[in-house]
């Protein structure tokens, strides 16, 4: 695909092919229980799909679920379990993992942790999600730029990223056609200090000082179910 | 209909009648029972209209009914039937199949699957529904685009989809001065994977990216009630 | 007032008084009954008001209770006996009948059905409304275009309407300082496909091209209370 | 302040102090009683400060409290008891009454009808309030004026408004950094024509088509409480 | 970094670690009591945590607890005990306390101060909280801005602020990555008019009147959660 002429329609590259990822926030009510809730969290585990859990800061959702494999009837058996477990579902949040346009010629590991990311990883148990969309907007329109602009202005907003390597790990997982926003964004981090910082740095990279919307932002510490439920008050 | 003059007010083409087409998104409630449900599925079919379920991913809503005939009496009644049955509407859709105006010339068997479709297509089994609109912005107005220069854009667009034949079907009903977007989209794939790489590699045609704005998404698998409702808890 | 210079601030010609219109969008609650709805509605009517119902298509609302008369405290009545019945106000429009400032030599018939129509048109079942505002962007801003150019794009405006004569009836009630949009637009029709067709083709007119802003769609068809009523299921 | 380079960043006047103002909109539900209600209402006069109450139309809201005076302690303890008497409050702004930057030079009988309003005023029952703030537009951002720009506009603006004299009352009162837009405005009227009138050919000035933005309208007609309650239902 | 290029991207100062900042805002339900919501804030004291209350002007919530320390933990666990006391989490915010990037060269007891402030300050009931982002539109975009022109805006931003000194005092703490907004802006002040008169000046200075997109005001008075909970009816 040639791409010189900045004015030419651009071509995206495919992405490929990868797991599912659903974000589950709850709520939770009175008449939840801890037993019931670890039960559905188990058998989904034990369906070769892995769960992550956080406790939730301030009053947008309690409790966090994600959970991802290859199934979204596996996952989408966890949230009616879930629901009927007095946990009310107030956020959630369904894309696929990808390998994005502009990751070719990548390591096989870094595809296989991107395609099939094992979570959560050690010792980062600070947690964010968000969803984003680039902009089309008259003079910010990121699908209006050929292909090699958006690769350069990628590979830029990585540096920044990469200056975190080991203290905040970020996945970008595809929801374009999915649901609301294109990509859904899940940090974990050393600290809620380095999950602050490294977002920050990044606002003021072009790629998304000029081209990101973002969703709202979900944020907590990762933990096992047991703790995590118990902390939440539930008996 | 003169068309040379590009800051001329451009006239649009009629557009043909249709079927009603109503999409129905529920949230299953504690009360809800499996049986009521699919009678009031079964009286709509026995009323010459289609009716096609999936169930939903994510928090937005667990239970799609997509139903589509003549007259919007039977899919009302619907409506009302289900609503007796302990679901509750979270959200719908009521939109007309239509041929747009930029379809003329087409064959009658085009014509005929666009108007009365028949559904959900065999083996296409992911679903996705999303409403649309086109932009009227300064510098981006759709409606002030001469017929001609949105038929090319329209015809552009239609490349990109006719990619996807085979493994995307796309069904686009009307709702100028039917519902809060002017068209919705739904989409029947084999794979999400193939729901996802169509709507990214559309976001980059000109169509979508300067002149489109979206609704919610709401994703999720067709499949038979009984099933469905089976596996969303109902007894 | 001379109103050669573009530039100049413009000054609106005069809105003459009217009706108040009520325009009452309800769902309907488990516990409703067709009894008290009914006699709310006729109590109302017995003292010289008129009143529309309409089933409504989709999530929104499942009744539409348009009332209009020369007082507010027998329409602010029916809602209060309504609201008492076991309905539930979901959405609601409140406006009065006027002549716009771009009406002036009308003939008297004319003036006199839209100050005082005589609703719902005979032969005219298909119901929709919306509200809606005039734009004040940079770039397409309304209130700054002289009184002559906006006489000119309401005239053509209103020559896209003149087309659906006899099919499509539009009512448009002004707001301005009396509900959140500038107008309440009722549109009464032979079908719906017309109001499509109507709504969709106004679309590309300037005025509403460049300088309309639409609120949300709700649509149905009149009918009589009682079959309304019972074929929304109360006893 | 030097005024006469309009790129300079302009110093606002100050805003001297007021009253407190709560406007405070409820949604009269099937347990309220007229008594307490009354009584509360009572209660808050008898501390020295005014209470004036409407019926609202339409679903927003059924009845209105605008309550002023010098001590918030008094005006929450007012909204307090009434929480407790079946109502809920769905809607509310909070405010101080002030002269703005631009009044400078007024009679004392003005000053005091603004900073100490003695409300209702007499024969002017229709009633009417909105909130607002100034744009801060790329082209269009009130904020970047300097003050003699922005005391002209606001001359012009007061001269449509002086056209209603007698007719229209308008308080503007101030919520920058109080509530979430920057006034208040609350129009007491003979007749809702008339409030419809002077809001349309506001709309028009300079001011407002370019500078200003709207939230919500809410519209009804002031009377006693006992009336009022005795209307909407309440034993 | 040198900062010559205005057109270069600017990189932005890292902002400190900081403590946590819990604003959790509620609505006061019939069930509520004053014993255990009291137990729980001295809990999260005698845990070396501060908390400030406050009783709220408006619908918007009735009561706010502002609890600051170190421990994400102690404050989860404070929002946990109080959700189970019968109040309704309705708003809230997370932040962390910060040292802007603008900081540089301040003094040891006034980095000690936004670091580590000691609330609530004495003699300052008024209390006002709001979250508020930069701007990223095409001609209003601060993190285009190269770092000495956003630290000349903030330099002459903070100038406003210093007029208000011993009257207002500003709490500015972090999100970007945290919460939906970038800042919480928390004000402590003699009177709600120094609140008004210090944002409505701060309004018209350029990194507000450009750059400032704000969220909803929470705004009411500071006092000892014994007073507070009577003064709303609590037993």
């Amino acid at each position: 695909m040639p791409d010189q002429a900045a004015q030419a329609t651009p071509e995206p590259g495919g992405a490929l092919a990868g797991w599912w990822v659903f974000h589950l926030f709850y709520r939770v009510g009175d008449g939840a229980e801890r037993g019931p809730v670890e039960l559905a969290l188990k058998e989904c585990e034990s369906q070769e799909h892995q769960v992550v859990t956080a406790t939730l800061y301030g009053h947008k959702a309690d409790f966090a679920v994600m959970a991802l494999g290859p199934s979204p009837e596996v996952l989408r058996g966890l949230q009616t379990r879930l629901s009927r477990c007095g946990l009310e579902a107030v956020y959630s949040y369904v894309s696929l993992t990808e390998l994005s346009e502009y990751a070719a010629g990548l390591p096989d590991d870094i595809v296989l942790a991107r395609l099939r990311p094992k979570l959560p990883p050690e010792d980062l148990s600070a947690f964010c999600f968000y969803p984003m969309s680039k902009r089309r907007e008259a003079s910010d329109n990121w699908y209006r730029l050929p292909h090699d602009a958006r690769a350069e202005l990628m590979r830029a907003h990585g540096a920044v990223g990469r200056r975190f390597r080991g203290r905040v790990l970020q996945l970008v997982t595809g929801s374009t056609g999915i649901d609301d926003y294109e990509w859904g964004v899940t940090l974990f981090a050393r600290t809620h200090e380095d999950i602050k910082a490294c977002v920050y740095e990044m606002r003021f990279d072009e790629a998304s000082a000029r081209y990101a919307e973002f969703g709202p932002f979900l944020v907590g510490t990762v933990g096992p179910p047991d703790e995590i439920l118990t902390g939440l008050g539930l008996r």
